[in-house]
């Protein structure tokens, strides 16, 4: 079958061998899948990624010289689940989490020499994993549940509440996932920072009551235009060097961030900034399988509106450029892999 | 009146005018003050510090052109207590947060030019905030309720609970006070660290239930040794570059860690570890009223014994010696400044 394949930091349209279903597995073809920060990430910085998963013990180290397969915000249709598969049926449009547990440990799907991820034609899932997308949800929508999610589970682990303030530090995928979940969490004061405006605009459009470009006003002094009362917390979506610092600089006494975004290398703080205000910062991944769960509903129903954030559709042979457009963030937000479109 | 006074990053002893009381406030005789590890920080990184106190808002900063006579951890007898006090008489013994609230804003006793810390003979309080020291309780313990209560918020803060585990990075005062702390919580597994074997004995004595030197054995080697299952709680209390990453490194999955110590320059952090293990870093700083009431409560009535920390005890002209003393763990954890003793 047809898949994008990473090897030594560059990724190659490729035939690979066809997954083959087994016990408890469901083989399942991909409708769609989003192309995720992280993996650009991986792209980019593939040691400090290995580096990091296997120094804190979390499931997403492969070998870099093997391909690997990346894609882990799929959305698909069962062909054929495997022996003792009871709960999905073949023809069944399916979403789960990108994660696969076998008798050697845990693995992430889309992380993995051996289990391939959404960029290619088929993939074998977890059928005790596996949630049936409900009937008259767009499976390109499902798909989105992943990186939604991701905001929802932030939210959730700052134990922000209503009449609290929310800062979002960056616009993209992650950034723009918080403030869905924090407008669905019912935050009344969502402020936003971007330098881009094509952000920005997504920004209002999925929920900021205020979206600023940090060189004309820093998001904080924006909160304090508009706001500057409430309890505060600030969700670092940039996950670039010095962004933790600065948030920090920025937040008001006793105040929490939230680090979202991923920054791979590592970075400087001043403690006793941290110090003399009692921050709190806690450092978030992923989402639970209830949250995930509870995503896609939200998407289902229409409480959550994610056709904004797609901005762009291509085949598995799109997906090296794809890669590179997403590099502007004035075009594009989330490029969904369609193996249907070739 | 005699008094310790730091100009420029020296220590000299000198006459200074005599605190006039006004309303509100009450005149003291110091009757025994802790040199906190805070004062040799202030004395060494004197520009930094300030820089920290002005940039996070907290109320710590002073003209280091100016002299200030520093001693936060003070015991008082009272001598005159000023227009409007009615909660002390003369010849009470007493002890209060070392905070002055005037019309210009909140300044710290003993990091201003104004108001004189403890390392002096005789010191201006808030009448408001003086607590009363209870008969039979030794005034030169009574002293060590404000480092005391820097542990017991530091516990409070990290929500730990019977149960849960504890490892104490430093065994400096901050750090022997969160030992004491804990166990005074009931945390029945207190794992401490330090070089010094001096040190390492005092964590024993104030309630740790192991004690290692990192170089032998990491702290956290010896959790996984002796525990390794319960929930942790790393408490930072070295205070030195590189620690808090140390601690990420170190931590389990999910697991807080407690800032505790002071780092006075900026840190590195690797937040690929805190978003791989979801860590969260809650820095802390000071205590609030009622733990310091309780405290001293804990200290009076001999749940909380503080005398094994006491290794020193000088007169106003053994300040600046005192200060190089305690650069040698190995001789001191906390020296006593008691003025009548010359």
């Amino acid at each position: 079958m047809r898949a994008a394949v990473m090897r030594r930091k560059q990724l190659f349209v490729e035939e690979i061998p066809e997954p083959r279903v087994a016990p408890g597995l469901v083989l399942a073809e991909v409708v769609a899948c989003g192309i995720c920060g992280s993996d650009l990430h991986a792209l980019q910085h593939t040691d400090q990624m290995i580096a990091a998963a296997k120094a804190s013990g979390s499931p997403g180290a492969f070998d870099p010289d093997q391909g690997v397969v990346m894609g882990h915000e799929f959305c698909a249709r069962v062909i054929e689940p495997g022996p003792g598969v009871t709960n999905v049926q073949p023809g069944d449009t399916v979403v789960s989490i990108p994660v696969m547990i076998t008798p050697e440990g845990m693995t992430t799907v889309g992380y993995s020499n051996v289990y391939n991820g959404g960029y290619a034609e088929r993939l074998l899932l977890m059928g005790a994993l596996c949630i049936k997308v409900p009937d008259g949800c767009d499976p390109r929508h499902a798909a989105l549940t992943e990186p939604m999610a991701v905001g929802a589970h932030a939210v959730a682990r700052s134990g922000i509440k209503p009449g609290d303030a929310a800062l979002v530090l960056g616009c993209g995928p992650v950034g723009l996932a918080t403030i869905a979940a924090l407008r669905l969490a019912g935050i009344e004061m969502i402020v936003a920072a971007d330098f881009s405006t094509k952000r920005r605009e997504l920004a209002r459009t999925m929920g900021a009551h205020e979206a600023v470009d940090p060189r004309q006003e820093p998001a904080i002094e924006a909160w304090r235009r508009i706001d500057g009362t409430r309890p505060l917390v600030i969700y670092e979506a940039v996950g670039v060097r010095g962004m933790i610092d600065q948030a920090m600089r920025d937040a008001p006494p006793q105040s929490r961030i939230l680090v979202v975004g991923v920054c791979m290398e590592t970075d400087e703080i001043w403690p006793m900034m941290g110090i003399g205000k009692e921050l709190n910062i806690q450092f978030v991944l992923g989402y639970t399988p209830q949250e995930f769960a509870d995503t896609l509903a939200a998407i289902a129903e229409g409480r959550l509106d994610v056709a904004p954030l797609i901005t762009g559709e291509v085949g598995i042979a799109g997906v090296p450029q794809a890669f590179r457009d997403l590099a502007d963030p004035e075009q594009h937000a989330k490029i969904l892999v369609e193996p249907a479109l070739g």
